[in-house]
C-alpha cells in the first residue's frame, strides 16, 4: 500500500541488535516527506543494496559513540529514479546512484547523487554490485593486495557474495586459480556455477582437509570476509611469501569476539596482511569499471543476485544476509519500474 | 680450568624449559674433540651470540618435532679462531665467524666458516651484532617493511637489544623519530644513550598513554619483537598506512599463549603487517654492512653489548636474554685473545 505523496515508508532501527540482528530489531513506519526545495530532489527508489557494513553502525555496547540514534532510518545506497527535481542538472526520469537509506522516496541534496550509465543489457543493479562498490572491493583488494599471478591460488571466503562473487571471477580472468570457502552445499553449487575451480565448505567438519586437498600448494593470495574459524584454517595453509586482505570481519559486526591474525603463521609463512577498506580505493574506480564492464560483455563475468521485492522485505533480506542465508549479492526491489 | 687438548667443555640441553629457560635446564659438560680431518678445522671460539630464537629450537610439547634432543650441544653463532687445519684456506691464527654451539673449542667443517674482516677499530663481536644478523635483520625490517620515511614515526620494543639497539639508530639515520619500547628504567636509560627520540617503560602501568603521549601523530611503523600487551598497545596508536615488521615474539618462545594481531585494528588503521625472518634477505647484505660499518665509521652508530666471560657463564646469560634481564646484545667471551 503505497502512502500518500507527502508520505513514505521507511525501515528504522528499532533496537540495539544483539549479536546476529533479527527482523524485529527494525519497524517499517511512514514519514512524512517534504517537497524538495532548490538543488533538491525527490527520488524513487528502485533496487536497494543491503551490505554486511551497515550493522556496524547499528550499534551495541563498544561501538555505541558511532552508532545510529534509535528511531532513525538505516542508511543504505540504491539506485533511484528522480520523481521531481529543484536540482540544475537532474530531472524527472533520470536514473541515479546515492545514499538513499532504507526508505521508499527519498529527498535528498542532488549533489550527492551521480547519474547511473546504462551499460547495454546490464541490469541497473550491476551498480551496486560488481560494478559498484562490492566490486571495487575485490578489484582494489587484488590490484593492491593480493596481486595474484597466472597459476598462483586465490581463496576467498563469502565467496558467493556482493564482494567474493566478483573476486572469484576476477582471480579466474588474472590466470589465477579461484577457491571458494562458503558456508552451505548450495552456495558451494552457486560458486561452480560462478566458475571458481574448487570449493570448501567451512561448516562441514573435516573442512580444514578440504581446503589443503584443493589447495596442494598452499593459499597465495587470501580475501577475509568470515569467522575466525575460517581465518585460522586459511593461515595454516599459507603458501611462502602469501598475501591476506582482510576485508570483512563477520564475528565483529555481529558483535562476536574480536577477530585476531595468528603472528606465528604470519612469520612462518612470511605473510603480509593487509587492511582492507575499499573508501581508500577510489582512484582505481575507472579501470575497475573498465575491466568488469569489458568481463561482463564478454561473458566472462556474471552478476549473481539475490533478489527479493518491496521495502517491508527489507529487515528479513538484511538479517538473512547476516546470519549468510543469502545467495549472491543483496538486493531489494523497492520500487518496480517496467 | 682447561680441558686436556682432546677434550672441550661445552653446554648441552639437560631438561626442556617450561616457560622462561632456568640455567639449571643446562648443563656444562667435558666432550672429547677429535682432530680435524681433510676439509675440517678445530677453533677456539672467542666472542659467542647468544640470541632469543635459540629458545625455539630447546622445545617444548607442540614444537618436540624439530626440538633440540636432550644431552645435544645448544647451537650458536660465534667468532672463533683457527687452531689448527686442514681446510685448504684457512690457517691457525684466522679469524673466522660461524655456526661453533656453545663449546669452548669446536672441529668444523672449513666451508661453513666464513673469514671476519677487521673493521678499523672495531671489535670482532661487531660481525654478530648490527655489522652481523642482528644487524641484517634491522636493516631488512627498515628496508623492505617498515621503509621509514624522514618524519615519520617508528616505534621498536626490545629498543636496547641486539636487533633493537641497530635498528633504533638506523632509523634516526633516515631522518625518522625512533621510539624505544623497553621494559625497565634501566633500559630507557640505555636507550636514551643510544640516540632515541623517546622512551617508554612497558611495565609502567600508564604504558599506552606514555606511548600516546611520545607519538602524538600516531606510529608509522613498528618492529615488534616484544609480548602481546606490547603489540596490543602499538596497534591501538598506528597511524593511517602504518607498517608493522613481526620480527620476534617473546611469548611464544618462551612457550606462553600465541602471539595475535588484532585484525580490526590492522582495518582501522589500514596497516600492513609482514613476517620477517632475516633468512630471507641475505641478498641486502652488503648493502647493510656498507651502512652499518659507515654509520659507525662517523659516530652515527653504536654497538651496545651486554657481555660475560667463560663457558660457564653462557646459561645464565642465556637465560637473563630470555627474561629481559640484559642490557644490550648478548656477547659471552668464551676464550680471551690478547
Amino acid at each position: 500500500m503505497v502512502p500518500p505523496s507527502d508520505h513514505t515508508r521507511v525501515v528504522v532501527l528499532r533496537h540495539r541488535p544483539q549479536g546476529s540482528p533479527r527482523p524485529e530489531d527494525f519497524a517499517l513506519v511512514e514519514q512524512p516527506l517534504a517537497q524538495p526545495v532548490a538543488g533538491q530532489v525527490m527520488v524513487a527508489v528502485a533496487d536497494l543494496s543491503l551490505d554486511p557494513y551497515v550493522r556496524s553502525v547499528l550499534g551495541s555496547g563498544h561501538l555505541a559513540e558511532t552508532a545510529l540514534p534509535l528511531g532513525a532510518v538505516v542508511p543504505g545506497r540504491a539506485v533511484a529514479r528522480v520523481l521531481d527535481s529543484q536540482h540544475p542538472t537532474l530531472g524527472p526520469g533520470d536514473w541515479v546512484i546515492g545514499e538513499t537509506g532504507w526508505r521508499e522516496r527519498a529527498v535528498l541534496d542532488g549533489d550527492t547523487l551521480r547519474p547511473v550509465e546504462v551499460v547495454d543489457a546490464l541490469p541497473r543493479s550491476a551498480v551496486l554490485g560488481a560494478l559498484g562498490m562490492p566490486g571495487l572491493t575485490a578489484y582494489a583488494a587484488l590490484e593492491r593486495h593480493l596481486r595474484p599471478r597466472p597459476g598462483e591460488t586465490v581463496a576467498i571466503s563469502s565467496a558467493t557474495g556482493g564482494v567474493g562473487a566478483t573476486a572469484g571471477q576476477l582471480v579466474r580472468a588474472r590466470g589465477a586459480r579461484a577457491v571458494a570457502i562458503v558456508g552451505t552445499m548450495e552456495k558451494a553449487a552457486d560458486a561452480r556455477g560462478l566458475g571458481y575451480d574448487a570449493t570448501v565448505v567451512r561448516t562441514a567438519s573435516e573442512w580444514v582437509d578440504d581446503l589443503a586437498r584443493v589447495c596442494p600448494n598452499g593459499i597465495d593470495g587470501y580475501l577475509h570476509m568470515s569467522d575466525q574459524q575460517t581465518l585460522d584454517g586459511v593461515l595454516a595453509h599459507l603458501s611462502f611469501g602469501a598475501r591476506v586482505s582482510l576485508c570483512g570481519l563477520m564475528d565483529q559486526y555481529n558483535d562476536g569476539p574480536r577477530t585476531v591474525v595468528d603472528a606465528g603463521r604470519i612469520m612462518s609463512a612470511r605473510a603480509t596482511v593487509h587492511g582492507m577498506v575499499v573508501y581508500d580505493h577510489q582512484d582505481l574506480a575507472a579501470a575497475h569499471r573498465d575491466e568488469v564492464a569489458r568481463l561482463i560483455g564478454n561473458g566472462q563475468l556474471r552478476l549473481h543476485e539475490h533478489r527479493s521485492t518491496g521495502i517491508d522485505s527489507v529487515p528479513t533480506a538484511f538479517c538473512e544476509l547476516m546470519s549468510g542465508a543469502n545467495r549472491g549479492k543483496v538486493v531489494v526491489e523497492v520500487t518496480t519500474f517496467t
